[in-house]
């Protein structure tokens, strides 16, 4: 990162806590070259790029001041979903979007993948080019531990605490991917008709699986800052024989927020006192802004009764298909669930990944993609605000690389799929995340590329379309 | 492989086949040498390998006989399971065989590994140390297509050709292994309840999965050369509501037999008759010592009724994880299965595949361990002969690396686990090839490894275990 760049960021985040109110007037060029030994040229950049996130207005002769904030939109309210069990649908849309993947010329708005074409990630390929050398053939290519690479457990284990659990290796399963631990966890607790409790809105590909292994998902109000509403978890478990409750509380995909601590502590809380499974989806965990990362509700589980699930396919690369799982108490059930699927999962790539963390390319990878993704978001939230329909609501994300827009109520999305497609728009369309077709207003766009000029064309087309659809009514 | 051992080989086939019979005088040392135009002292190391396999007998002055069959123990006979659907139980026997993979000490006679030493594996090993290179890592490290990486499927589509079935790319869905596969096409055919019918005895991995998968498996009486019986398969299907069958036929695991032709074409009439599934694990099928290899069961059907399972597991190496399904009129079905289990796969190998495959170098692997396992064979099972018991059976396969063993129906393994377990002797006893939990007096070898000195040692201790307990009565 270059020096102006770490002064904006470092500008943006005293704006952010406050440590400048709007309207205030902001150190001179000459006062922060001195206090931070920058020449004056590098402050000024610094400036602009604040001028181009739309934090900062330049007063002729006096000098910058933080933009009023009423230029940022307002995030989402607290989410109203049906209060009952649902059945999903809407798999043929989930393929289509999964099939869009394959053209390359479509800017993935609507996708999942990080950037993975950062300098930080080379010794990892060093790392993977070396793995089919003839003395390490048999380890490499022969059949793993069912449980998964030992190696890779150890370093899981040191990773998970960060996060403040206390998990050692032989409690870890090795998966293919975060999706795959999901998908054990689940069949692992429950059967066919049960019921589980998640957020709302919910990641489309967790609620694709829970349909196909034949459960019914019982949407829980959500708020887009501090995550699921305690109190109608607890109506909801009152009500309805709910099987397991599973949350994405940090980093949420697709609202960004991460639960607040006394959530995470009361939610767990109200599983024990139902005396039911938590399925904690981590993935996004570790790409939080914040460091360090937030606590998972699985570092407050005494009782076994946290399954987490997390993978590298959000902070390293999807293609890997490395997740893991720490079930707790259902450890047993979850490695039979393992063998049923897959039996082990392939040594190789596991190999890699272990000596990438335990040489510390991890935790620097780490480092840069949490910049690179606040600066992202800054960048993106501004054009959105540009070039869509005004009155829209976009989420303030704590971590990840998405962002949740909701449009205007008159605008119902489903109603375009087709134009969209025509038009070759890739945006994962907010209904797809409510078993019930909630959020046809709402739509999760993916930051994680650099704001580039394909990226800011492919935003303009898709903000173009909306200004239409709302000129047409 | 050097000259002599092409004699040897040579000759085995032409006793095999019947062109030299029982008893007789095989060519002079003197003939053969001119015939092959090799040094006399090849042909002379010819004999002697064979000699060592127990199919000459050097007569002093008159050369080399064929040695007379009662040398050869007979093949096990018709199988006798029971006749009404069972519970699989038997998981944590499976458990702890996989569990002993780790000890590196024992020699693994039971465990399912092919020998992933071979030269003509390198050219597999180089691309793979290639898909990290700089411009491939988008390719290689993002999300691949659900169905699995195109040309690879375009590569299977062309393998399947050699078992005589016409598939098209859109028509495979690559799955990590055949587990993988097997796993995907039971889950979208049956409902826990639901009853398979299979060969007994029939791989203990795939029972277990049917047993996870909460189904009951009904065992057919199976003959170790020819298969399945079609009569008993038949007078089930009249008798249960069998939802899918489930067959190894060719270079069958564990007996090794490959069902003629006819047999596999009645099956498949009487899955048309009662308008079933079959599910055809061809995860041998291309080790058939045979060339070309046999036809698969799918090869003959017109009405996408067969859902064809794979992998490289055993051609080439199970640490790859890459199998595939070509799974006929259930393909959407298998394909949302696939999204539940695992989504997408890791590109980065099944593309190192395709390029090994496209380039020739599977076929010339092929063809090299076709020769290597049958010489293998040859050697075990004199082996076997020699420091086993009297009275055994020993199965005679058509390919594949496995070999099973019936002892003196006095031996009950089933009361010795601890005890072989403390002589760390690896071996994968006959009763979890059964539900009803048959077989106990059977045994399954792998003969993947050349047989050495280490090889040698573990068989000997195997063999004088049984004395032992034969001893004892």
């Amino acid at each position: 990162m270059t020096r102006y760049q770490h002064l904006a960021d470092l500008l943006t985040q005293r704006i952010r806590q406050g440590l400048y109110q709007q309207g205030e007037r902001l150190p001179s060029v000459r006062s922060l070259s001195q206090e931070h030994g920058v020449s004056i040229s590098t402050v000024q950049q610094a400036y602009s790029l604040l001028e181009e996130r739309r934090l900062v207005l330049p007063q002729p002769r006096s000098g910058y001041f933080v933009a009023p904030q009423k230029a940022e939109p307002p995030a989402p309210r607290l989410t109203r979903p049906e209060q009952r069990p649902v059945e999903i649908s809407q798999w043929n849309e989930t393929l289509a979007l999964l099939e869009a993947r394959k053209d390359k010329a479509v800017f993935p708005f609507g996708g999942g993948s990080p950037d993975i074409s950062h300098p930080t990630l080379k010794p990892l390929w060093r790392e993977i080019g070396r793995v089919a050398s003839p003395q390490r053939v048999e380890a490499m290519f022969g059949y793993d531990e069912l449980a998964g690479n030992r190696e890779l457990r150890e370093q899981i284990a040191r990773l998970m605490l960060d996060g403040g659990a206390q998990v050692n290796s032989e409690e870890i399963i090795v998966t293919p991917g975060c999706h795959g631990a999901l998908s054990l966890a689940v069949s692992a607790l429950c059967q066919p008709g049960d019921i589980v409790a998640m957020e709302s809105p919910s990641y489309y590909g967790t609620m694709q699986m829970l349909r196909g292994l034949g459960l019914k998902v019982i949407e829980i109000p959500t708020d887009s800052q501090t995550g699921i509403s305690v109190e109608a978890l607890e109506l909801a478990l009152e009500q309805w024989p709910i099987k397991a409750v599973l949350l994405v509380p940090t980093c949420n995909n697709p609202l960004g927020f991460t639960m607040p601590l006394a959530r995470k502590r009361a939610v767990l809380n109200l599983a024990a006192r139902f005396d039911i499974a938590l399925i904690e989806d981590d993935i996004y965990g570790e790409t939080a802004w914040q460091y360090p990362r937030p606590a998972t509700i699985k570092s407050m589980d005494e009782e076994g009764r946290v399954l987490l699930c997390s993978s590298f396919s959000k902070t390293v690369a999807p293609g890997l298909r490395v997740g893991w799982i720490a079930p707790g108490r259902y450890y047993d059930r979850v490695l039979h669930r393992k063998y049923i699927a897959t039996t082990s999962s392939p040594p190789a790539t596991q190999t890699a990944v272990a000596t990438f963390i335990r040489e510390g390319h991890y935790h620097r990878h780490l480092r840069r993609i949490r910049q690179h993704y606040q600066r992202n978001y800054d960048v993106l939230s501004c054009k959105v605000r540009s070039l869509f329909p005004c009155g829209i609501c976009v989420s303030r994300p704590q971590g990840g690389f998405m962002m949740w827009v909701e449009l205007p109520e008159e605008i119902d999305l489903t109603r375009y799929t087709a134009q969209m497609q025509q038009r070759r728009l890739h945006l994962a369309a907010g209904h797809l995340f409510s078993a019930s077709e909630k959020y046809r207003n709402c739509l999760r766009l993916n930051f994680a590329a650099p704001f580039d000029e394909k990226c800011e064309n492919a935003l303009r087309n898709i903000g173009e379309f909306f200004h239409e659809v709302m000129r047409k009514g």
